[in-house]
């Protein structure tokens, strides 16, 4: 399919046509190119924008979305979620998953990254919507003596591998993912991270999200997180690491080195109490900051354009500087930095021959009007509630509430028959 | 007209039917109630909730929405927003307080408070508009020997309560307001301070901001702001103190004594790098907190559900505690307090003799689902995008997408008509 976008304004304000053929941006300009388009569509009161990349979720978490709230952290996850996880079926997590990616295709998001169980369900939600995602098994090991030799959940990591990894298209990737390191033993981590490296993957894991946790390694090791599991070649594959709260200047600084990423979940840290991570000593560190939603447990919702609104005013208001947290900053980790944290290339920005992942954005209404700068409105004014499109490989998958590859009436329905928490 | 809803779910999980007759609740109960109504409702899917209130808010700004962004806040201010205020008329007054209310009501507010200048224009767009408001005209004085005889601005609020105080059947009333302690001298704070007490009227003001202004306080007059204006008189008269982010304690608890209210700005505060409030701090010393959103140009949407979530995630997140911010707590905030901050009597709540003050929330839209508990489900899960419909004093004045009352292709023409900066 090609398709023709006219009088679109771009976050640097220009009006362009831009026209997708072959999944790809094939054309930006002034001028209309030439040739005819299966489809034109005139965007004189909207933003045409990069697609958002969410870079940490867990998308069947939606099951748990509002179950049980204003709880201590470790009350909630004994006596809610661990004990609702472990009644957790591949039915409930497929009905679920699908119901989470709705959610984000509805509000501008293009590609995620996730880490959960049940992965097949989750791989074939991907592929029946039209989102890219990389996904990926978490992994945990207790016993001390734990190797990947004979473990049944990385075995089940390694099928996953070799069943989905860049299906559809290179749409879905898979990860390796290990949970934690509070979660996981030195010997299994090490394993992992060599099998990782080998196999040229990428790993997704949670770093330092709690000063407990952070503190406790320390106890534990006699290094932070970040050391630790350099040391143990974690990070000798790309590697998005969620949060990051608890960073030191040396974390940061090993992290930037490796071209690790790592996944601010500014709404998530705020609600669970965790705190508020540096994202501009990050960036000034050299880390590559993307953005993510967490888990619907713990947000409550899939919604990129309330953390990048959220992750703008954390900086500028923690740090009491208006000047951080630049609008076009943020909307470079939401897009860009998103991409490259995922490995995907020639993604991630509006430029020919780059993947034709975007967002038509509203600036035409109530909360969008008037539109000095479409950066700020983007960042500051809009929601998703005024997202009218989004586009993946240059396929539309969401156009005016309407979706064009998911029937939400039997995906609202087949959650509620399995949600019975 | 009267309306019955059926099978409404409250924030409290009950399914009641519940009445409106002239124009307040007339019923709450498991049992269909007696008689005919001219519309009957059917609620299952959705939360029937007390309608919103916006303690501080500057309607007309949203002309300023992403004019000037990432600046400093001296900058911004002298460079952008001063001159083009200097170039405000009625006309755009009007204009832009009708996109105002729009937005406010499409989101689910039924009263606002509102300092500004030109308020005879968002007068006259309350009264047709069907919202409640509290307008105040915005006074200031830097003369040392000003007071408000022969004052014209003072002269102006003096009009404005004569015209306006409780018109539209007590919908709309006129508050005095002082913009601030920094921005006024001291005889002539004294004057308003008594006219506000003799006139029995409500007091607004900007109070502790910015750490600047209240430390310039302390260096002027040898105490805080707020121990400076109590000494004026200024919290004899029950008043709405927008922000409050640098009160002391002892600020607190003469607030508190005063019966004052703190409306907290959490999005504006973070925004301009003003900093967070401790609005947990104020709770436990017993002011009355309320939500504002600020004007249009320091957050930048009218949405009291984005304040409502940030004000509970920042209490929690900045004091690393999960249990602070109460989903219900920070919902009072944002209904009943605010209805006491203006002092409306029965209203703010879903009680029998109360107002029929109401707001529809979808509890079937794809971030809603599943509702465990329609209290989380409203401040974590739910956005302004899921009021199905706005209800102010018995009368709908939005459902589903429609406004009752408001002519939004003429409002939008209006405003970008008048939109010249």
């Amino acid at each position: 399919m090609t398709i023709l976008f006219k009088n679109a304004r771009l976050l640097d304000n220009r009006s362009v046509y831009l026209s997708v053929c072959d999944r790809v941006i094939s054309y930006i300009g002034a001028e209309r190119p030439e040739g005819d388009f299966d489809r034109e569509i005139d965007c004189h009161t909207s933003l045409l924008m990069p697609g958002l990349y969410n870079t940490h979720c867990h998308a069947a978490m939606t099951l748990f979305r509002g179950y049980g709230e204003d709880m201590p952290l470790d009350t909630w996850l004994t006596t809610r979620i661990y004990p609702a996880e472990d009644r957790l079926t591949p039915e409930k997590v497929k009905a679920a998953s699908e119901l989470a990616i709705a959610e984000m295709i509805r509000g501008g998001i293009v590609s995620f990254s996730d880490m959960y169980f049940f992965c097949n369900e989750t791989a074939e939600a991907v592929i029946e919507s039209g989102i890219k995602a990389n996904l990926s098994r978490s992994l945990v090991s207790f016993d001390p003596a734990a190797r990947i030799a004979g473990d049944a959940r990385f075995a089940e990591s390694v099928e996953l591998v070799k069943n989905y990894h860049n299906a559809a298209e290179g749409r879905l990737k898979i990860d390796m993912s290990l949970h934690a390191e509070y979660t996981n033993v030195e010997g299994y981590i090490r394993d992992v991270a060599a099998y990782t490296k080998d196999a040229g993957l990428l790993m997704q894991i949670h770093l330092s999200e709690t000063e407990k946790e952070h503190n406790e390694c320390i106890l534990r090791h006699g290094k932070t997180p970040t050391a630790f599991l350099n040391d143990c070649g974690v990070f000798d594959s790309p590697a998005t690491c969620a949060h990051g709260v608890y960073l030191t200047d040396d974390d940061m600084e090993i992290l930037a080195a490796k071209g690790a990423s790592v996944a601010h979940n500014p709404c998530s840290n705020l609600k669970l109490g965790s705190g508020v991570a540096n994202i501009t000593r990050m960036c000034e560190k050299g880390v590559n900051v993307t953005l993510g939603t967490d888990g619907a447990a713990s947000n409550n919702s899939l919604d990129l354009f309330r953390e990048i609104y959220t992750a703008s005013l954390l900086a500028k208001g923690t740090l009491r500087n208006p000047l951080l947290g630049k609008a076009g900053d943020v909307l470079k980790m939401a897009t860009e930095n998103g991409a490259f944290a995922q490995r995907r290339e020639k993604a991630g920005k509006l430029e020919v021959g780059y993947a034709a992942d975007l967002v038509l954005l509203s600036l035409d209404s109530l909360n969008t009007i008037p539109t000095y700068d479409a950066t700020y409105t983007a960042v500051y004014s809009a929601s998703s509630r005024d997202v009218l499109m989004t586009v993946v490989d240059g396929r539309i998958l969401y156009e005016n509430g309407a979706f064009t590859t998911l029937d939400i009436e039997r995906i609202k329905d087949d959650f509620k028959r399995v949600c019975d928490y």
